[in-house]
């Protein structure tokens, strides 16, 4: 099988999971726990947040630990925004979207920037909808259904200017191991996600700037400095730093391995069959492109039949019903279009004969699609 | 090493590890996901959700993954106890009890039961406790402590009782997999945890009554049914089945088997030295006793050299500074026995050579520090 919904989850690394399954078979304590072997696994943890942190941030953050992405973006909205109004945008993730959503019910005044044409937030409406009585704003890192970059640490810097007060948050799970990027000190709280970069599924974490006072979400025991209560999922936590760690030590040669493969999927895509949603300048790792008149579902599962795996927009939203992707539409793409989007993810595993056959058999599907309706 | 700390977690079973390691390495994919590959993972959690349901309840409850029994225990509460008071007991682990302790921070009046000197709660003053304002009951199964068992089924009964509108909780993590029980039709949620009985850290589920409407505590792509967002944890929710189903296939066994084991090992402690604080019918997977005089974490240290591993109390207390735990003292023991609590709780691999030789070296070094110390 071709595997191109990396956006979705990626294979765990099977190199580091022969390093972390020590963590399951011998080294299964409760890190709080008193005696040496529990102990020596809270240092060992210590040292994952500092290995992790050490990645995009420096030593004003702290990371807590969260059991996934929606954790780490439901801590900052329901945390950080508490009072007053929230500005975030269409194009984020239902992690933050249904959030905010939630937080409207709760008497929160939500405003929603809206999208250009790429995918990326229209960064001059955002800041229009910042002033003295916005609590939070968040913005996506990288837009998990078209790939489009927005500069957060621009943006931050510009919703910092307006409303010092504003805490600034920023949904980094489609960035964080595949984006060269560091946290600037205008970004209060930033998102993360192990499973998609060879990590297991069950871990995330919350970047967090130190000297923010900020409540937890979950309350007990009081691990995670009692910012996150809940034993630690050790196995879990030690994936994602490994993971973590070999996605950085090889960024800028996966980040340049991931825009060939991208340049050469989309190239060999027949125009005629396929617009491109993705802006030119996005994330290397997701090219979508839209199929004129062509559900995507129906493509999906004729690829799949033909050993070619790939998404639809967002994964997520297939438990939702809604038969249009809220972010496309907010993109400004037509129902016809829209009702044919194919999300093609790449990973740090995949490799030009995995995107030259993913090209051959998508063409093949559509063109026969459409033969078949003529 | 004899591990007698498996309330704090357990061993991940290598049986239950064979079986569910396809869900690392072959079956990898987003649930979510539409092609075959991810819709079966989807039908295979679903498997999962059942299988562990008819465990303990009928048809009209459902199962909610979450990330860890802290987790689900803030969701009841939090989603549970939205208005008018919240009654509870001294008894709780710290995951109801702190998060009991943010419901007050937020307006809602919170009132807790006492404890008798055994660790159950005081019923009858429990109750009393309940008005036509109390949105919430919440009363911890088996205490985490002192092994001290509470009849939920029967108090649920008394509170829906004297107002059916109150909504019913309890902390199951202790209980589940080891004690014989079904939900009565009184409970509306149960929480529960898998590293507790041979599963991953990492995952939990809330059992709720299926008429109950609850609102998520987690928001995002609409996983669970909508009730907990995040991408599922396959590996980990396979895991908790299998561990699940392996228990419940020996729960009467391991039980009779833990009952011999504990009487086998307080009957070899040295009643000179150690005092018992587990009550004569609580869950016979814990034993916590107090040597007078002498402090828990210096035992428990020395017994770890010399290759026994014990608790004092609650593993995550160790993450609050308070010297006394909260319960204990709550229980009626007094500062100095309170000083030299022990939690020993076995697991269904503990078997009656550990208990010989803990009791040995626990004697032997509780023995050792008195003389030193006259």
């Amino acid at each position: 099988m071709i595997y191109l919904d990396n956006a979705a989850t990626t294979r765990p690394d099977r190199g580091c999971l022969e390093e972390a399954q020590q963590f399951i078979y011998q080294n299964y304590y409760n890190p709080s726990a008193l005696y040496a072997e529990g102990y020596n696994l809270h240092i060992m943890l210590k040292q994952a947040r500092a290995n992790i942190l050490s990645l995009i941030a420096d030593d004003n953050y702290e990371v807590i630990f969260t059991s996934c992405g929606t954790e780490a973006d439901n801590h900052a909205l329901f945390c950080g925004g508490r009072r007053g109004n929230v500005v975030t945008t269409m194009g984020e993730h239902a992690a933050v979207f249904s959030a905010a959503a939630e937080l409207k019910q709760l008497g929160i005044e939500v405003r929603l920037a809206p999208l250009r044409s790429d995918g990326g937030v229209d960064e001059d409406e955002l800041i229009r909808l910042v002033d003295d009585k916005t609590s939070l704003v968040s913005v996506i890192h990288v837009n998990n259904e078209t790939g489009a970059v927005n500069d957060v640490n621009a943006i931050a810097k510009r919703v910092k200017a307006k409303n010092p007060r504003t805490l600034f948050h920023s949904d980094g799970v489609q960035a964080f191991g595949k984006i060269p990027f560091k946290l600037s000190e205008n970004i209060d709280l930033y998102s993360t996600s192990s499973h998609k970069i060879g990590g297991m599924k069950g871990t995330g974490a919350l970047f967090k700037r130190k000297k923010l006072v900020l409540k937890p979400f979950i309350f007990g025991g009081g691990q995670e400095n009692g910012m996150r209560s809940g034993t630690e999922n050790v196995f879990g936590i030690k994936m994602f730093e490994l993971a973590a760690l070999k996605h950085y030590g090889k960024l800028r040669e996966n980040f340049c391995n991931a825009k060939e493969l991208s340049y050469k999927l989309w190239s060999l895509l027949d125009k005629q069959l396929f617009v491109r949603i993705s802006p030119e300048n996005g994330s290397p790792y997701i090219l979508t492109v839209g199929a004129k008149g062509v559900r995507g579902e129906t493509i999906l599962h004729e690829a799949d039949d033909r050993g070619l795996i790939i998404g639809t927009g967002s994964a997520c939203s297939s438990n939702n019903k809604k038969r249009y992707s809220r972010v496309i539409l907010a993109c400004g793409v037509g129902e016809e279009v829209a009702d044919g989007i194919l999300r093609l993810s790449l990973g740090s595993e995949t490799c030009e004969s995995d995107v030259v056959q993913a090209a051959a058999i998508l063409n093949s599907v559509v063109k026969n699609r459409r033969e078949m309706m003529s």
